[in-house]
């Protein structure tokens, strides 16, 4: 099935409309193009009307959000929804400000969205109304890990069933939940969260897969999540091996990306299903 | 000729002002550089009036256009014709949406291009007024190949004639055409469309080149896409010498244009002349 | 007492709330992670109050500045100084428009900055009014050489006593001057200026160290200087030996940041105290 994913998109490509920050924007391009699919950046809100009806899927970060911006990933997304194309929201900082969180509500009210993808800070967060994000990364104390696996699974499981959306936790373990189902994959590395855009680039990944599998999401987002995983391992090989440092780790991530093989999932995946 | 505008730039130098998209401004900015030309980037209305009388020439670029901003270019570009500066436009995805169609044609009416410059889908479409452009690339059915050089001669010429502007058609033959003579350039490599942002730095690249040379726009925009086209010879072969992958040859293009020498064009480009 | 600036970041970290351009942000962000700092990128309005309330410190950079993010920079400043966290001003070519210079001065006549970096030119222009800065490069005649050196420490002393600000200037020999004592730094490399981005990946680099180092401005922003410059030393070194260009060593420069112990600053920083 995950294969199968890989294989559609890589066969048949995605043209994936990506309302993104201006932080990481191009690493989201480039790694959209990397494993395949054509991005396509557009926030005027004159225009994304008729760009999203273009294209195969929508992917919404709000790491850089502001008034203007948010008025028009409204229109975009429920143009998405108008077209059946999948959307994705990623609520960076969901908690860094009243602003973000009542902007994701906001988003996550008007529009039907077809993977919610955070942080367990993020996602805790944004399902309880706490308010325990700390800037960009997950707190501490609210690690995804094996002691407290189950009860997370259960969580995001619920979370699914009652926002409609795939959810997607990422951390040093990786859980991607549908209302019935759902995978924890153990790939990646810690040089990951060195960078900026991990996150940012895995939500214009996850995109691209969904857009190209939207009869299947919750296995296109587990193929998109697996093979970042994998690119993480292979870049942080050939950079602790070359000595060399943060922004290499980067370019060999995407460099990764555009090297993966279908059988890459099968033969480095490192994934189960609950 | 062509030697000349690249002594010229070289050892001139030149201020580019790039009015160009968020996802590629960084790489515009690092070939500007690599070429030996400076670049700014400014687009407040309150001040592109002022940048743009320091600066040798304009870039316009609408890959992530706005309201805001396209007012801005027309101040900008306004100014630069009344300074005698040459100015490209480059209109990223002309028929990806009605607004990008009307501001394009906005921009054509109220400023004079010395470069016009995009895909054969951007520049029929904006030649015709037909809507072909999908997303950001080419249609295949509309690429330049050796069967239908000619005819695309000759519309580049007429519609070069009809604009006052040189037009600049990309692909994998890549054709730079004033009103009764046109250059064909068949350097390059096909892992420059494996990023983003190949299109934009060659509009960047074009830029500093005929604001170097501003007495002969032709040839300098020829010399500019022959560079362009060596550096991705180059920079695809070390990356396939090391098994790299996408972001690494990102990474060598600009590298290679650092390392241009003026004899590169008469011993590397693979050009002719109609 | 360098070194001690170095150990309080790597062990404390910070939250650095980055205002900065579209074109170097992306650097700006890994620059910071490199150095062990966490970076917050915000320019809303709505929400730059509570962002820099969770914050340690704020880098404000006009380098592509408009009209709404000068506000947001505005009330983000305001909010530092009640909360009393350092707050860095890069005026980035400070007399390339009126506006620039104007925004600079309100920006300087309602915050209160820890420290304000720039060139000479823009440092120089800053402080008595005059209009030399020619784009974002220092004109040539206002370089910081050997034989002016002490005249340019008692202007940045100066100038440091009148805006309460640590005062630092960059060129090929960089200073960092409190009112009564100053620093000259003679780390560095020419490539440094063969990329976009060195100087506010620098402006990013201070703030991580005063974020971390609130009761020692000073030389915190002494310390970021001789990070930098050693990274670049060394990342020069590394893209010659391989026959690399400009982007290569933009990515081992970050790599290089990444890397750097405390007994660097010791054994390969070139300071002298005045």
């Amino acid at each position: 099935m995950l294969n199968k994913c890989f294989a559609n998109l890589k066969s048949n490509g995605a043209l994936c409309h990506n309302m993104t920050n201006y932080v990481t924007v191009n690493e989201c391009a480039n790694i959209t193009i990397a494993i395949g699919a054509s991005p396509i950046m557009a926030d005027e809100i004159k225009e994304v009307e008729d760009v999203q009806t273009i294209c195969n899927g929508l992917n919404i970060n709000i790491g850089t959000l502001n008034e203007r911006v948010i008025e028009s990933m409204l229109v975009a997304g429920k143009t998405a929804n108008k077209c059946s194309h999948p959307v994705l929201l990623d609520p960076v900082g969901f908690s860094a400000s009243k602003y973000r969180t009542s902007s994701s509500l906001k988003l996550i009210d008007n529009i039907k969205f077809s993977v919610i993808k955070g942080n367990i800070s993020e996602i805790k967060s944004l399902a309880t109304g706490s308010k325990s994000s700390f800037g960009v990364d997950a707190c501490d104390e609210d690690k995804v890990k094996d002691t407290n696996i189950k009860e997370v699974v259960e969580f995001a499981k619920k979370l699914s069933k009652s926002t409609g959306a795939v959810i997607v936790i990422t951390g040093e373990i990786d859980l991607i939940a549908g209302d019935k189902s759902a995978i924890i994959v153990r790939n990646g590395d810690p040089m990951m969260s060195r960078i900026t855009g991990s996150g940012c680039m895995l939500s214009s990944l996850i995109t691209a897969f969904i857009s190209a599998n939207n009869d299947n999401i919750f296995e296109a987002a587990a193929t998109a999540v697996i093979c970042m995983g994998i690119a993480g391992e292979r870049a942080a090989l050939s950079v602790k091996n070359s000595n060399l440092g943060s922004s290499s780790f980067r370019t060999h991530l995407i460099d990764e990306i555009s090297k993966l093989k279908e059988d890459d999932i099968d033969d480095r995946g490192k994934y189960e299903r609950f």
